[in-house]
């Protein structure tokens, strides 16, 4: 079973809970009770995060059995987990777990709704969440959005060429065309992205050689022009691929894919309400 | 200016985005022009985290003037930051200081707007936050929470009693006074606090002695009920203090404050939609 | 086995002794000579961290049979673990081992001596122990503190609300009941402690409506004219706790307890004496 | 200004004691209220961890001036540093800095004591601190045991040749002068300490060809019986260096210098009383 | 001054190597004198990491004056920085520095000499570097790389897509067009690299739709037939990347570049000898 | 097993390479599949870092089996280790835990190398190797170090006492007898090492009684000729222990040993190149 975090990472965790054990139990001198906990899905969910999930709660000093793995669609009621152990055990594992899992299910659920949407209407076509995840989570936030059946658009700034307005304000007059050239020699192994906000800036970008079109905030129908306008353009050594970027999301996300969009880039996982996690915690039977 | 995270969080945040520079920049060959950055509201929004995003922009090698501290209410187009330096400096910063903002100033926004409601029916009642943060992140959503005038519920486990029935499960047949008297001796400088369902296990909370009444999922109707019944108990050694708790938020605390509920326990700041931080990037002119 | 260290502060008290392998052990050749280790209690002691020991040793290579657990009381020559494996493996894992036992028994078995001490005048009195402990050592010292019968008094500064004479050269001329006024409405899931430095200062405390009054430095003499003075007050809303606190120890907690506090705080065991643990390694018969 | 601890360690002690914020200063109101703080020895004390401490103030947010530097003998009321700033600020810095001083500083002091002592007798002879400090605080204790003008014993296990009998347990038939001959070839840039017990074991190691013979709890009058021993053997290669440990402290130090010892072992700086160091906190007056 | 290693790797360098001081400095007692350090190459180098070096001996306690910047090409005798500060200080910073500057400027001396080879016979050529460098030193490997004018072949594995005949030992009975397919689909903003051993090979998977091929091992001469058979290729979509790989270094580049490689992928500047820096350190004069 | 590195370390290591997952082996959908992986030795190798990188093989989700251990010599296609796993763990961890070992079995393997060179000519004769690794690999130089055979000269700064001419250069006046008296008084536990640069310094030394005369960059011819003079001084109390130091590898070894050294201390395993390590990763059988 392996986790996402590391093990260092899920302690850490669990000590950002309970730094000094749980005080509420101790006190009430429960502690050494036996006990047994269900995780259970409460509406449909695609999960994520359960290993470590079970980790954490087995970092608590239980026992646990995972029932369902990471990128599992599940039904309303569909078990999760069962661990066992001593109520200090199991009342220190239970929230950081349950939140672990409940948050990180909702951005993989709601990955997983773009992706159907989209692929209703245009089978196979990819879908890219951003790195637009709360900061210090990226590790869980990349997990969910696979387990969601989407890709990520990139981990950071160190591994893509993706120009934005932002680097051209600082290109002076170097041609578009210049600057794609200079990126296509410098790292022939890249593809090379660039973020437009129109439809003559995006054909300039083809024209200039980029590889991927990023639109920004196009709506669905300017998609369908710039694909219209791409296509038709002869000359292209390549044909670029055309990425609809901000704003996207389930609902429009058909929409968007019927327009002729080859990949759609969003941030709306990590706007997700958390799903629910029903939790239920139980004494153990006098026999055992 | 002090920050919530330490130096080594800051750095590790910057370098989970950037990991080995910004391949872009690099490979544009504009890393060393001069630039300049304004973050500024585009909306209304009470600020969190700006002294950390000011940190990490300076970790990225700009200069940063903070124009505005955490915990202050701006208006539309109110300034944030200004920054200073190469193009590798400031587009290495940007996003992940951006983020930071947007989105535990969406969490601070959201806490104001709870308490703001519950206060123009009851001036000066107290707002608390769950522990119910994304897993990893508790630092900042403390700074948040308090950003945005409300208060921590409990940090974790170790420093507060309250008694969820998931504990009273593992009491057998202690009777809940019994439990509560040892709860206060050995913890006599800790408030009781015990969660309920109804109202009549409120009642018995109260005259089992606890200190705090937190109502799960009471309709405000129940909260005003409860604090009848209280207020009507003679007996009670101290008259408790009542919570309402479990799906409070900003469109229903202005009820629940004016049911009586002496304190409100939300986790709807943790839903909130991050703000919009508003980013121009410009090249430094020639003379400078 | 659940142990109060994580496993890479483990690895690092380890590391912090013994970087590169032991030396002597290495030079001499003898590692892979196969033996065994015994830990025994060289006098009556109460035992902590004895699972953190353990842990110490099996991450040094060897295997370990732990025959008491923390919190016990241990009489004179009682065992306390068995470890087999190398000499390499035992020879690494045993003086910080025994170091970690020795030290933090020492800390539970004087709170236990004070905790005794004060219980055998006023059954069930609660020993709270102070935050002075060694910087950098708080996981250890909670846990000695818990093994031997005490609480913590507070884990630092940030869940407790406590008064000090330094807090209040910051007040100016709010009067002391505003100040906690503000505090209650604030902070309505905490008790409201002060620190106080003479009887009248701890009666206007009281007025004031604080709920733990923190004697600070008190003879016994004092704090029974102290208790009188507060049972002899008809208006207080809640009759406050007090707490006797500077100077309290094992010597003179019965006459505190016997004087009428609720609450003994104290630092002393932290100064206690190391406790003596035998430490027996035995090359392993040659059959073996 | 060095500190013995890194930024991170200090960032780590000021967390583990402020994980997030002091809230009773911050319930009062009173964080942004200026305010100066002065530590002072109460007692003459040798003064250790000053650098740190004024570290730990300045990463509170304040601004400090150091008055005296480690390792200096303080007489009694005399400065350690002095600080400014907001309220919230040094009562955040305050204890954690005030503990570190008072801890390391009544180790050094021992630490003087015992050298004092004994160079009374013997001007000269070297004081070694052995490495039974509280697991996990190695750096600060080296860092007091320097400031004292005693040296480490040994750092840990990898950087010293020291045969224990625990070491001689496993090495069978071996003759003692064989074992002393594999450790000088094997590491013929160290030293070669042997633990013995009696003096007819410290003869024998002599013999065998030891470098450093460090004689167990021997009284000082076997100490003085064995020197004699010693220089009364006229085949040795080379005299070996005798050292007293076990039990040294400053009672006894000069008794065992008068005795003969080239060199005292000791661990009793490690079980010293902290000194006490004063601490005075105002607000600033309005002018400032 | 932008460092590569972090704060904390920086202090966790320097106690790698001086974890309680200089025992040497300490123990002549000179820690106090004042003085200067220099360093220069000693013969043309391509600097690397000399910013981090700089922050190393500040840590130490100096104050350092860089005097070049990583990816300069020095010439012998040339100065790179000069420090100043107490013996102690420079003694402590010296060596860790010193190493640090000429293990990775022999890297980036040696990835330069392949790019200047290369590129004399085809201008523009890029070098890409392999992740073969000492496990743990990932951040300084790269930022060798760059100072030398050479690029990453890849991060890690998470960030391209290059096929290895390792994964298609998996791929069973999926004609290599399906999974090039297969891959095209869900990364469409990835360029397919693949790795070939031979040209048939070679040819295939140009043919199944690869962007790059990565040709292993091939004679400089194969490079050319593959070149020749490649652009033979009418029916391709895109034309691939040829990229030599697989004992690429200084002496061959210029081969394969005439060959018409587009790329060389290249471990050897892994392999290069540490350049020379010269230190001197002198006492700083009376005056000063 | 125990490793080398701590769990945390080799989490490291492994996330450094694969921080989100291998993405080849995801996008090609054959992460769930079996298989199986060998290493072997290519060549005559001494191995280093087995047990670290069966570990890494271990955290990336397969189960290893161990074929030989560190500080064996292995012969051309001797087996290393063996694991099984899915594709995704297989393909995870095999590169990083190959370089492990093929660069710090290279060290090694030059280091036993120099050792047995030397030993041809002087039997039992110590190798020492300098701390001139790449900073941040300490833990595995000591580790290749001690598996070759050879000791470590020093571990850092800390431990020994090393007298360079950059300390002379601050010593001004003092003779050097008295700065040896003063290391001797003060370290007596430590041997007393110099570094020196010609035969009279060296012989200089000796009569200033330091133990250790580290004759820095001597031919074999001056080593010869300075063993000749100390041998011929009558009047030393302890003959010092000659260490040829400076360009000292397998090549000049037997030279220097033959010329009298006592000790050789060498950086040449650093430069070694790395062995290879044959990879055989195929498919589980059907039936498995």
């Amino acid at each position: 079973m392996r986790t996402t975090a590391t093990h260092q990472e899920l302690e850490s965790l669990l000590r950002d809970d309970v730094p000094h054990g749980d005080l509420t139990t101790e006190t009430l001198g429960i502690g050494a009770v036996p006990g047994a906990m269900q995780f259970a899905a409460r509406d449909r969910m695609v999960l994520a995060l359960a290993e470590d999930a079970a980790a954490l709660i087995e970092l608590a000093g239980c026992q646990v059995e995972l029932l369902a793995a990471s990128g599992t669609v599940l039904e309303q009621g569909a078990p999760i987990l069962r661990a066992q152990g001593s109520a200090a055990g199991l009342l220190r594992g239970w929230k950081v777990a349950q939140t672990l899992i409940e948050i990180w299910s909702g951005v993989a659920t709601e990955a997983e709704a773009i992706v159907r949407a989209a692929r209703a209407v245009r089978p196979g076509i990819a879908i890219a969440c951003t790195r637009k995840n709360v900061p210090g989570t990226k590790q869980f936030a990349v997990a969910a959005v696979k387990a969601g059946g989407a890709v990520m658009h990139r981990l950071g700034l160190s591994e893509t060429i993706l120009v934005f307005p932002e680097h051209r304000a600082f290109l002076g007059d170097t041609p578009l065309a210049d600057a794609a050239e200079r990126l296509r020699r410098a790292a022939p192994e890249k593809r090379l992205v660039i973020e437009v906000t129109g439809i003559e800036q995006a054909v300039a970008a083809a024209v200039a050689g980029f590889d991927v079109i990023q639109a920004e905030k196009f709506p669905p129908g300017d998609i369908e022009a710039l694909v219209r306008r791409i296509d038709a353009m002869a000359a292209l050594r390549t044909r670029p691929i055309i990425a609809a970027a901000g704003g996207v999301n389930a609902h429009n996300a058909a929409a968007y894919a019927a327009a002729g969009a080859d990949l759609l880039v969003t941030s709306a996982p990590y706007l997700a309400r958390p799903c629910d996690v029903q939790v239920r915690i139980v004494r153990a039977p006098a026999a055992v």
